[in-house]
């Protein structure tokens, strides 16, 4: 797999941290707060909306939004960075897991998966 | 900016959810909540480390880490479509937003960023 | 105020991580990092549900979720103690100010404290 | 047990919620929402702290802390509120389980429980 635009982001990352100093805050275990913290503020937005209207966000509530998605792929491509993880191809092999785990034609029609939280 | 793989991912957690009529339950309000559990099943490998050995997982540990980042990448992704945000220009234009608030020369060697939290 | 419930369990917690020496690991960091991965215990049970679904649990559901709950005001106690933080006053003095923050007459049918996510 | 202090707060948040007509919010679902945003903003005044600092929080910082623990206090009681959930004994009935599970003379110097995430 190519993987040239995360690639391309996280070395923009890595000179980013350097060149303020700021690796030394970067542990895995801080980086994993840090991204839940951001997280949490793309919950904020939808705690006390209905599923319908979590589907129409006016515009600036959407632009908050996209901050926070942008946030939350900073903080995920900096921790992936400092554990040597490939973002890309562990998500690819685990919709292969996904795919095997729950075949179409079990799956269809069936929110079994969904209620069952598996 | 060309954004191949993202798009390929994307593609494939649609089809993926159509397959088996999952749409349903895709709502960006779930989907944040999703994304946020999957955090948190990150955060829970690193809560009782000190950051010194959450820079140094033991394979199988490292393993399991992979796989949360994996779902992690995988529900931000969702809920971006479902946003219709493109994840990757979202995380650029904040990344330069960044480079702005926090001049080199200001910032480094200070870790005001940190301690307040900004 | 008396707040003789709190305190009773709050020794008994106390007494539990000196006698197995995990006082330790028990630094507000670590312990904000475990309340955070134990109410996402709580969101994982609800995150594909409907509003109305969440108010009917199943009882084995909701026995499940009685233990998240549990694990997670055990976790509130065990942090406020090391922070020295009485909760029961803190919890008090926040309430005080929310009702003086948000009048009866202004607030009645308004969602505008919902929707703006104050 | 008496639970005297928890019953008079939960009574209180009852009657704030009913008098603005905001128990149209607080739906389980919404409410563990919350839950974990309250939660989060505890987790970023930490998020950058060494453990040690977490320890030794400067005294402004440690007022926002106790304003975080109190609104996550506030958002758990309602939510065992709404699911007819008794918090305190739930805890007692945790930390008994605990101290079965955990025996002290297996547990003592021993952070198996804390490096394998039980």
């Amino acid at each position: 797999m190519i993987n040239t635009d995360l690639k391309a982001i996280n070395q923009r990352l890595r000179e980013f941290a350097e060149a303020r100093d700021w690796e030394q805050f970067h542990s895995p275990k801080n980086l994993a707060m840090a991204l839940s913290v951001e997280v949490s503020e793309i919950v904020e937005h939808f705690q006390w909306l209905t599923e319908g209207q979590s589907n129409n966000l006016p515009k600036d509530k959407l632009a908050e939004v996209e901050t926070e998605l942008a946030d939350t792929l900073i903080y995920l491509i900096r921790l992936a960075d400092k554990l040597n993880i490939d973002l890309l191809t562990a998500a690819q092999n685990k919709i292969e897991l996904n795919e095997q785990k729950y075949p179409i034609d079990k799956a269809k029609g069936s929110a079994k998966k969904y209620t069952e939280h598996v």
